[in-house]
């Protein structure tokens, strides 16, 4: 077993503890809500974790690259969807990957798409299960659920021989939330969205079985989920600043961390530089729009016990973090000598953990340490 | 030969031509200034782009993570610079390698570290070569030229057994010059501080054989470098929209890209979707503080020409990204059909190519590629 000590910084670090707490917490909203959850694996990108995650539903999987896809079907996971808006010139691939024996479901959100899957399932002889995006808040892409296109989509897809399967919204406007109570609007508005999207696709004569909702926060905020059949969300199982930032979570329910060293002080400053930069913490900035910036992240002692809600990454270079104080004061130097060990929790687990190639399972002693690999690239 | 088109999005581009023409800049004003390259490997991090950085070039290459200085190793790279402030926590794995016939050179800017190092030669019986880091200007770390813990961190290190071997700076303030003036300044500063600080080691007594400065602002706009015995820059060999911005090239030099694919479009917004978001393309905003302002990347078309200097990557998801004007008007998006391919020329070379794990390298016709691996992690 290796000894959190003996990691060469930096080092993502995943508390087993925290990550089973965001699980339960998710687990028991859905059961409450009567749907099953389809995890987005995009956060964890590690087999151990996403079965922790999927244990208790039976819908599947959701990733973000066909690299996920592929790196979890080789490991048993066969139902997943594909949720960014297919680009015809990977359906070659995709019909190879359902000639494998992938259960792979794709998304889409123009009629000309729809017409690009329609002429790749007749030139390769293939049945693409397709779900048609549909849009609940402006937020990036999809159908609006009354839009005429949404039912011509499903049209050219069925008399192309693919599968219009349903609909799926992701209501991302959900990060703009500043409380409670717009989480709870949101979450409604995403379920209205797809219900509704659904509903039409029903009376053009469609089953539109599938009806695919989600966000961590909507996911965790809604209250009622009529007519939806599955819910999808990732970050909920690590957790992060910007999560915390909105409420959706407490600073202390965050599970993943980059442990670093002190490398040096800026003594004029009353900084400390760490071996934690962007080339581990991510350039991500996700809190700079919240009511409390915290510039690339929060800093913990190496057990994890927070410092002071005042310290903060304040900047980055590639393999330089510079460490200092929210409000500009100094910092104690003396508290932070070279060689010493800090954990930075990041604004956002996707893209922190995105820099990783592996992660470190912490146990709930928090001494000793187990290797995930991460899948990565595409 | 695997084809461009053939390549699944998104993926890392590099011009083979613009490479092998910002190679030859660099060779040809250091050969004018008289000072041999240590390339710093951490933006190409692939061993056959570096062999072309190194070649005519005596004096190794720098590295920022251990993880690049092995993969260099293997290849045969054995003269390696590992230009992070040492962390105390790496030296029993830094003794490791030396013992293995690495010759690693460490940089350090506090008598702690200095400390450190000599208590952990006489516990490894390993010899380190450490330079002293300078700062120039304010902008990171290092001592101040003139600050009497330089010497006295060369004292602890030669006291305790290690090889005090000289000086480095890395004027990282260049990045905030505005005109060439400045650019040369910084490059003149840069000098200024290396030669000052190896002199105050002479006059205690040191040999301090190597005097190391280096960005590529600075090495492409120094006038002379008496007194310097080696340069170090990454950059150069991609560049990117930052260095363009800063006058140090022209878009057109510009060697890296991401190739992505239109996979929706929001035509309420006159904007274009694709499939590389900040997975592929980095947080990184480095454009922000500049006199234009790229958002998330300059958008050309497949072959690589220029669409508009107003087409860029707006805002990105982990895996999409939002294609839209400048200005704000709406683009033409039947210029945009879905499945049309682009590539993005990214703010920061280093922090792009940092999510791929491997790179494509692009002949001269702009048709075929060739894979080349790309060390990650630590």
């Amino acid at each position: 077993m290796t000894q959190l000590k003996d990691l060469t910084t930096p080092a993502l670090l995943v508390d087993d503890g925290r990550f089973g707490r965001n699980v339960a917490r998710m687990n028991q909203q859905l059961q409450r809500l009567g749907v099953p959850l389809r995890p987005h694996l995009k956060t964890v990108k590690n087999i151990e974790l996403a079965r922790r995650m999927m244990a208790g539903h039976s819908a599947g999987a959701t990733v973000s690259t066909l690299a996920e896809a592929d790196y979890f079907f080789t490991a048993g996971v066969d139902d997943l969807l594909y949720a960014v808006g297919i680009a015809p010139g990977k359906l070659d691939e995709c019909a190879r990957r359902i000639k494998a024996g992938m259960k792979l479901t794709l998304i889409l959100d123009h009629p000309d798409a729809a017409r690009a899957v329609a002429e790749a399932a007749r030139r390769l002889e293939t049945r693409f299960k397709v779900l048609l995006e549909v849009d609940a808040d402006g937020h990036r892409a999809g159908f609006r659920p009354d839009d005429a296109a949404l039912v011509e989509a499903a049209d050219i897809l069925a008399r192309g021989g693919a599968t219009p399967a349903g609909v799926m919204v992701h209501a991302g406007g959900s990060y703009a939330c500043r409380d409670r109570d717009c989480l709870a609007r949101m979450a409604r508005q995403e379920r209205d969205a797809a219900v509704t999207a659904a509903d039409a696709l029903r009376v053009a004569g469609f089953d539109a079985p599938v009806v695919s909702v989600g966000s961590t926060p909507t996911a965790l905020f809604a209250k009622d989920l009529t007519g939806v059949t599955e819910v999808r969300a990732g970050v909920y199982a690590f957790m992060d600043i910007v999560m915390a930032g909105l409420g959706v979570c407490e600073l202390d329910d965050i599970a993943v961390s980059v442990l670093n060293e002190v490398i040096g002080h800026r003594s004029e400053h009353g900084q400390v530089i760490v071996d934690a930069g962007w080339m581990s913490l991510s350039r991500d900035r996700g809190t700079a729009d919240q009511a409390v910036d915290r510039g690339y992240g929060l800093v913990c002692d190496e057990s994890g016990g927070l410092l002071s809600p005042e310290v903060i990454v304040q900047s980055t270079n590639q393999e330089h973090g510079i460490v200092g104080r929210r409000d500009g004061g100094p910092l104690n130097l003396t508290d932070f000598p070279i060689g010493r060990r800090l954990r930075v929790l990041p604004n956002h687990a996707c893209a922190t953990a995105g820099q990783f190639n592996a992660c470190w399972l912490l146990d709930s002693a928090g001494q000793t340490v187990e290797r995930l690999e991460r899948c990565v690239g595409w």
